[in-house]
């Protein structure tokens, strides 16, 4: 469908993400080590290590904290030329890592009044931005922040579709974003976005929840085959895709990915590994889908492919995806092996 | 005029700092050093640790940064029975470290929407409290916040006042929370509080900027002289105290502390010296000046005391004072010696 | 039995743990992380923590060393109120971390000399502190520092006893601390604390060992309920409480709890998890049932909570727990989970 | 001269520095800092800092090395589409920060086996990259390095003037890398660059010891008055700009900054300051000379510009500048103040 | 054969370590911990730690980074007195920690220039050194270095035979350091040293590829069986020893040791554990077995001696084993415990 | 007097020294660098440095504190062949960095209780040791230890007076260690020494406040020259020398040496320096002293190379010197210089 497309755009907040190093708690420890992420972060740092370019499509603010989280993204190989900058604050959230039995935790800190959540409506001249790109990625977290966010997302989604381009949305829904009541207020505009996308990131649960899709089936492989192609048929997507993940017992987790293209599943190898940051993984997984299209990969290898992305993804320190093309493939094809050298 | 007085509490915002170690700048750096402060914790720190009982009336979320700030600030020696948990954010500041001739910098996050800025009505029992303690200290910044914020701290002078208590108010003025046209805007706010104060913390500055009082002196010291009686005797002030600060070519400061009481004038020695963490500093002074108040120090004494207690603020890392009593008396007489050992 | 006690005191040493960072050995490294804690201040820490006042009766000198042992344990929620200042020194420890096959390591610097080991006889006022706590607790570590430690502890024990307060002992018997002929040397000291004791932690092994009691079982199990309750009966004690850990291969430990009260025992299902710092766990799980008990729970809960409570102290960083009852509560009923966001 | 020039690149080797945290030697410390810089590198990123596209010209090793340091170059600011790929080491040095007595000291690794100066003939496409940039700087330790870099330097600067760009040249002689007959070795080389160059860095010593040029003076700003004109005039350089810096015994640096145009002389005010990183602060003097160029300021401003530039690049960490143009305007007006909030 | 010999020398490179702390990867992380090793660091310091004198034969440059490495290797306990100053250099490598399905990764700087590697011909005084020494070690990896080198190892070897003292030989292939066609390359080296050697350190895969000897078998440990004795009757050597490895799905490693003896085969345990740092393990495998034939040991202890040695070693954080001779002999009767204290 | 002598003992305790990094106090921070010190590690690691053997005497406990800090004296140079283990601990002290007008603070543990104060009678073979040596150093801290001690000291000063070796002396007198009365107490004990002594380090204080001379001089310049003289005639003492030392209001500090030697004063150059780490410098105008008495220097450069070894060794982190002789002999005669490179 897709073919060596390179020019990919994010439209995303980039979040501080202030860590307590190690496993202390906050109340513990005295120092953080900070970073600067979110989804649209993850996904164009990960395309650009795979080749392509990497746009953001964001807000920054004009301070100290605008021009490290700038510094930051452009180490990360993201490119910043569309980032605008205005407004006062970036979002910022504390991590304190879990151990074993204990979960790890995330607190926030006050989102709604960031740089990005609170551009106003010309902040963006998304038909130039349109013309410059090839395909254009989003999330259901950027459309859970607020209305003047949420027209942003679908005047760009309807622009690049204008201009030839490829809309990639994932579902991504966080209950503690939307609120009570969430999955009504969320429906009818995660239903404008699946109307605007050709790849779709999401499982049986967002089309039950969400979409509100019934099914009589009881497993999530029986629930995931029945709905996945109704969604696909109902909202016209030419691919869908996403994972299952198991927690066991021994603190790893088991991950399977699934393609639907073509009226046709495509389902990974199971992958079971240690995890070292649970945060971002998706997102590699969903990079991993985007490459796979855009090379043309068949979808045993594309989804393969995404799969020991996400895998790796797990093992790499921060929010953001760490590993290339060549990483990846490797990890596809042999053991876990000695050092390197 | 004061003797002995044991239960003091402060009325402010903890604040997060989160601190650049060393001379990096945020866009260099990948770690934090983070510790909680404010004026409020400053002062209720410091008279703790010269042995009186150190409460902060506050409002801290119910999260992990609000559990960070708590138990932090019992470190600190401060009695935290009089905070209450609510709202969900604590104000933030990035501190990166200036050096030479590059000055350091300071980056807030979103303040008004801090758990004490928008505490309602009714969080505090201000009667409840006026009965327990003997002084309150408020400042200029929180007068500066918002009006819920201003109408709490007048309410709690006025009970605090009903009760007998003595009230000190530290002016502290801060252009940049009161925006365009502050001064006018601060005015007939300043003014209510001067009319509660007992023991008030300006100087000349303050005077002719906050209050609009006029003076043909052109030369600071006599500024001072003419219009701190004024304010004095215009508000019926018992104390007025403050210093003089001057920055020097080689980076060290002079600072010369005064005290204006019963009508007349005392000086501290003018006292120089290099500085860690400028940070805070003035809140130390005041901690000296309200301690010689309630000992019944000589203003000679209190004016000395509060002095080389700024002073040895500057040389401690952090916002907050960690000098004794008996640091401070050593500080006045001593000259700087060898290792303690 | 016991009800929404709240005023909890725990008497013991303030020790000082140096521990190297990460897994490097005291002869590779160049820093240590320092804490401090001792089984008294993991006790009053964690029952703070669950909403209680905790208070440790204790002695640290006037020097830098006390002042910093004193704001730590501050920081932890303890009540420093009955800390006495005195003496010269803090009992220090080194902790190098285990890896695997290699296991932790602890090196003690002199003990004996602390503040605390050399407490002279009026040292407290144990007729005023028994006034104002409802419960006391001591362990066996304690015991066998030197004679006038134990005539402290027995002292105390008495006063509250007197007073009508609770009287927890932890029989915590280590081998290095008595030296040789240790058992014959500990038994009536033992012997004279489980006749104050309303509430005991020991198990099997300590009858058998410390208090030379006999058995023909030769399971561990069958040795617990063949012991424990003759224990009870002789030395009429209410509750008596404890666990029997096994470590896996994987090292991972297994942990059962018990309480046996009533004449019945109650045991906690077994939790097997992974650790991260393995000392001060069992201080977790006293401090579960005590809680417990002061609140009333069914044995079932009892011993479900303490059993959480000691699993969760092996995921926190340092000998103290740092676990909410809500954190507790919800690691006794769920699964481990994702990432909490 | 030059005006609004936007396209800027240097010519030169990444280093990557390894320095030891604080004071210690490398013999006492057990970690080390590391970046990467260069005076190709500080130059870009200054210049990319006001604005300009900034384009360092070198080649890096296809490893985990020359990836680490391309990403800290694009956070740096640097655009580095024009750095190549190959070869198998980054040159490397080693820093130990002097503390007043003791001087600072730096340690090479083996540099003649760098990507950079084993960088075979065709390695870079000059013709290409002189039709995309307006601005190329060079200097003189590149020069030192052995005779392929030399080619590659000279072929480069005929490209760019060829085509209408301006040639930049910081003499920047280092005994060190010339070795035993160091002066007649470079000079050659030297005369060939001063011939194709625009605008030099350089001091009345490169004159009298690298040019050979003859004096009678005797004090060095009449040495400078007499040589630096006459240099400009045979060798046809339109500007001329360099510094007198003095060591003070109070480890204070005092430096006065001078251009030479249009055969007239313009000195900044003398500047005295404190050091924090003393390596690198000569690149953002040439990034002030060359921004003011472009920008048209008048000669007082360049140089002030660029004495302030050079002054804060003093107090920041690391070789590379990282001063805006409005911090670099607010230092040549401002004296140093307290903390910016 | 051997007994109670004292005076071990090894003759091999210093090398730099420069690792990532953590699991962040060279282009995300900023700072390195450094430490010195090499294979003859490591079994000079681990025989050193048995009791015996482990002299280090090799060179350093007279600059900061050879005093850091004697310093160093000092602190491990390794005689410097038989290490030589000259040359410029010391080989650098850098390590990147994996994490589970991500392996570790190192990345070497220029070796080949190092002050070793550059050695010329009457550096070392062998005489001299051979009458001092009653054993000597040599591996592989110095063998794959250059002509020189070898000319140095061959030298030394028959001064120390001609002394009568014993020679130990590490077969230690490493591909990346032979290149292409390497093993027909690497084979007469490795002839010229099995025939001076007394204790060689290799297993089947030696045998088959470096000295291309044939077998029918298919099994690893048949293929050891068979080829082991020929290669001991071939080249007259006193003792083999090696390892068999397996890396298991969980990350453990099982590890299982043999020594090869008067025409019998001696079988250690299989041992399976967690991994901290797998570089080095081989060499502590190395030096218990050298111990094991100092002390005369039979071959199940000196088997036994050495698997726990290699198991404990990688335990320990660096390429440098650790463990003392009781570490290893508890490690090899006892379970893994609970801390010690 | 003396010439070339290579073989230097120290006999002294070996101290812990925690230090907090930066300038936070021990109630604020979480960390602690260590090292291993004392000024008989610091005389021989000094010694070792400039070329000679240099041993320590001392006693260390088997455990892992030992074993670090062996290892950490052989990093410095030392050779540990003489140092005995036995007893349970080592010395240690914590220093709290002070900062412009607050002075460092040094907090002991219990020092009796180490290896080295309790040494039984027959810890070292003194006659073995005399024979080795050929200086032998003490000094006045080891002096005011305990009975035992002194009487090791004394019977180690004969021994090797009697095998013919030159005795040092340091008077070093500390007030804290000898109590109230403390001079009383202490003057038979120096006298002992100063009779066995070849050379000693003192100036005029000491001769007055422990040996109770008197001087109608009031100028320390006239009182140290009337008095040393004495000193020398009365004890026979070959070498006496010492510095003045004077902290100017700058932090900076400035210091003298002399040296008295055949009946003549010589005084080195007033140096002023800055200073990074106070302790240990006097040291290293001690070892200057020694090693120009060796080398058999003029009074004036030995004065010399010891005033600039002592003011180096306050720019060094960590009580030990660092400084090599080519560093003194530099400092001697340069100016403060850029970066060396």
């Amino acid at each position: 469908m897709i073919n060596m497309a390179k020019r990919i755009a994010a439209f995303g907040e980039v979040m501080m993400r202030l860590q307590v190093p190690g496993y202390e708690l906050l109340s513990q420890a005295s120092s953080l080590h900070y970073t600067f992420s979110g989804t649209g972060v993850n996904i164009s740092s990960a395309l650009a290590r795979f080749g392509h370019t990497g746009y953001l499509i964001s807000r920054l603010p004009s301070n100290a904290v605008g021009d490290a989280a700038e510094a930051y993204l452009r180490k990360l190989g993201v490119n910043s030329s569309m980032i605008t900058r205005g407004g006062n604050y970036v979002g910022m959230y504390f991590l304190e890592n879990g151990f074993g039995a204990r979960p790890s935790r995330v607190t926030y800190s006050n989102r709604q009044e960031s740089s990005f959540n609170t551009a106003p409506e010309n902040t963006y001249n998304f038909a130039e931005i349109a013309k410059d790109i090839d395909i254009i990625h989003f999330c259901g977290i950027t459309l859970a922040m607020n209305d003047q966010v949420r027209r942003h997302m679908k005047a760009l989604a309807k622009e690049v579709k204008a201009c030839g381009g490829i809309v990639v949305f994932d579902c991504n829904y966080r209950p503690a974003h939307w609120g009570e009541g969430g999955y009504a207020k969320a429906k009818p505009h995660y239903e404008d976005m699946l109307q605007l996308a050709d790849i779709v990131m999401m499982n049986e649960k967002d089309a039950m929840y969400i979409l509100g899709m019934q099914t009589d089936q009881t497993e999530r492989q029986e629930q995931l085959m029945e709905l996945i192609p109704a969604v696909a048929d109902k909202y016209q997507i030419a691919v869908i895709a996403g994972t299952h993940r198991h927690i066991n017992n021994d603190n790893t987790h088991s991950l399977r990915g699934f393609i639907y293209k073509n009226q046709a599943f495509t389902f990974s190898n199971l992958l079971t590994f240690s995890i070292y940051d649970r945060i971002g993984a998706g997102d590699a997984y969903t990079s991993g889908i985007v490459h796979g299209e855009i090379q043309g990969f068949s979808p045993e290898k594309t989804v393969g492919f995404a799969a020991a992305a996400g895998m790796l993804a797990h093992t790499i320190v921060g929010d953001t995806p760490m590993s290339s093309e060549s990483d990846i493939l490797r990890a596809m094809t042999e053991a876990v092996g000695d050092v390197e050298r």
